[in-house]
């Protein structure tokens, strides 16, 4: 299973729509790509995944130390054809974002094991670690355009909102998905001891005893289908699914919103589709 | 035991020599020593290293995801305030270079448990890991002095050369040196599966039988302190130590050869200074 490659997608029409139809646009399009790419595979080392996109990952194949070598190997890869095209000011958005990304990886560690994270909490972790690439990936869009400095702002405040929705719908395939449609085994934030918005919904509204029974199950870890059964029926009764898609609406609709004063174009109403396809790549499965 | 400092040393001293005095300079040699950091963090992960300047690593306190994490932190923290000064240039050399350092890093993990490396195979691990950042040191130096692009390839060739001498005495060390010296333990690399010059020059000279026992061990692994001696002494009586030592002497040659141009001042004195200690370090160990 490839990647969907929505970052540059939304990099390139954010470009587009801003009047930009320049060459460079496919090296910042490519280092944003690469980029997400190394985060990927760190991830994989740090949360010890071994399937990614429906394939074994690096880690899981060549151990450690190449999948630590790579991942620097693909980051510093992403700055240096940025810096060979003199493309300084994607440069400079970009190893900002970096930065931000590994702080928001650092806090989701810190945070692990931890039951209680609030909803400010993980936003704020989602924040840096997910919605910063696409916001900045939007931005640098922007900025490669002819006239679009004047729209940056516009272009990076459209990128946060998709990011919050994808990353929401993302948490949310774990508690309504199957396994083959996501390309990684569902349960396995749960199971890393990562608490995502549909459950700390849920944990929210739930009565005392049926917090202790799920909490139980988090600190001491499960191993059978059963169990985690039990948990996505927690989430489902009280109301994380119906709250995650609300949220993921209204962040698509502020998306959406951000355009509003963006001249019309091709590019702007495929912009308003690519919220569409985040918003709505969740729905068959909520039913 | 606290870094060295080398890397900012001498691009402190290059700078200077160049004829630079501006505070951009902090900066730049901040990313330097931070990208130089996020490189021992991550080959720590790599080599499984639990002691690094006489202390426990990231990495063994507090596990792979942690030092996985900070390693990028740093990297993407190096590039994220050269932005924010616009340091386009320095940038750009830095990526370049950081590039450079994990495809040297890839090689040698690429070549270990291979006996046979060649001098030369060895030459251009060493190039790409360690003396890129010192020639990138010194390079950054000049290009930030207010005369000091054409400078800039004269200071690239003398870091360069002393990185490359001062990782073959690095190399020597672990034939020479205590473990409380230099802060890691001795045998480390041959353990690990690495050769270096040392090891390649005596294993070119040494007749077959002794390759044979030495290649045994280098298989095999060994466990006690009397296999690791008979590696020394085998290294030491097929003229690796000599050898190295030549070569180490050599590349300070041609470093202080590539100052022979530039205008006499105390820094250049200086950075002929730190070409001696970089040679004499190896020295009181080396009789």
């Amino acid at each position: 299973m490839p990647g969907k490659r929505v970052r540059p997608t939304v990099f390139f029409l954010a470009a587009r729509s801003a009047g930009n139809g320049n060459s460079p646009l496919v090296t910042a399009g490519l280092a944003i790509e690469i980029i997400h790419t190394a985060t990927l595979i760190h991830d994989d080392i740090i949360d010890g995944h071994t399937i990614r996109r429906g394939m074994p990952t690096i880690f899981s194949t060549w151990g450690n130390n190449v999948a630590t070598i790579m991942g620097d190997f693909l980051y510093s890869k992403a700055f240096a054809i940025l810096g060979e095209e003199g493309l300084f000011e994607i440069m400079r958005l970009l190893s900002k974002v970096t930065h931000l990304m590994s702080v928001g990886e650092m806090l989701q560690y810190q945070q692990r094991m931890n039951i209680n994270v609030s909803e400010d909490g993980y936003l704020d972790i989602i924040n840096k670690k997910t919605a910063s690439l696409f916001s900045a990936a939007c931005e640098c869009g922007a900025c490669l355009a002819e006239n679009g400095n004047g729209h940056r702002r516009i272009y990076s405040g459209f990128g946060e909102n998709i990011g919050l929705a994808f990353q929401i719908t993302d948490d949310l395939f774990d508690f309504l998905a199957i396994e083959e449609v996501i390309g990684k085994p569902t349960a396995s934030d749960f199971c890393d001891g990562k608490v995502t918005l549909p459950f700390i919904t849920a944990f929210r509204n739930a009565p005392e005893e049926a917090k202790r029974r799920v909490k139980d199950l988090f600190s001491n870890g499960f191993e059978t289908n059963e169990n985690w059964d039990e948990v996505v029926h927690f989430v489902q009764n009280y109301g994380g699914i119906e709250y995650s898609l609300e949220k993921v609406k209204g962040f698509g609709e502020r998306a959406k919103g951000c355009l509003k004063d963006v001249d019309p174009s091709p590019e702007r109403d495929a912009l308003h589709l690519a919220v569409d396809y985040i918003v709505d790549r969740v729905a068959p499965f909520s039913q």
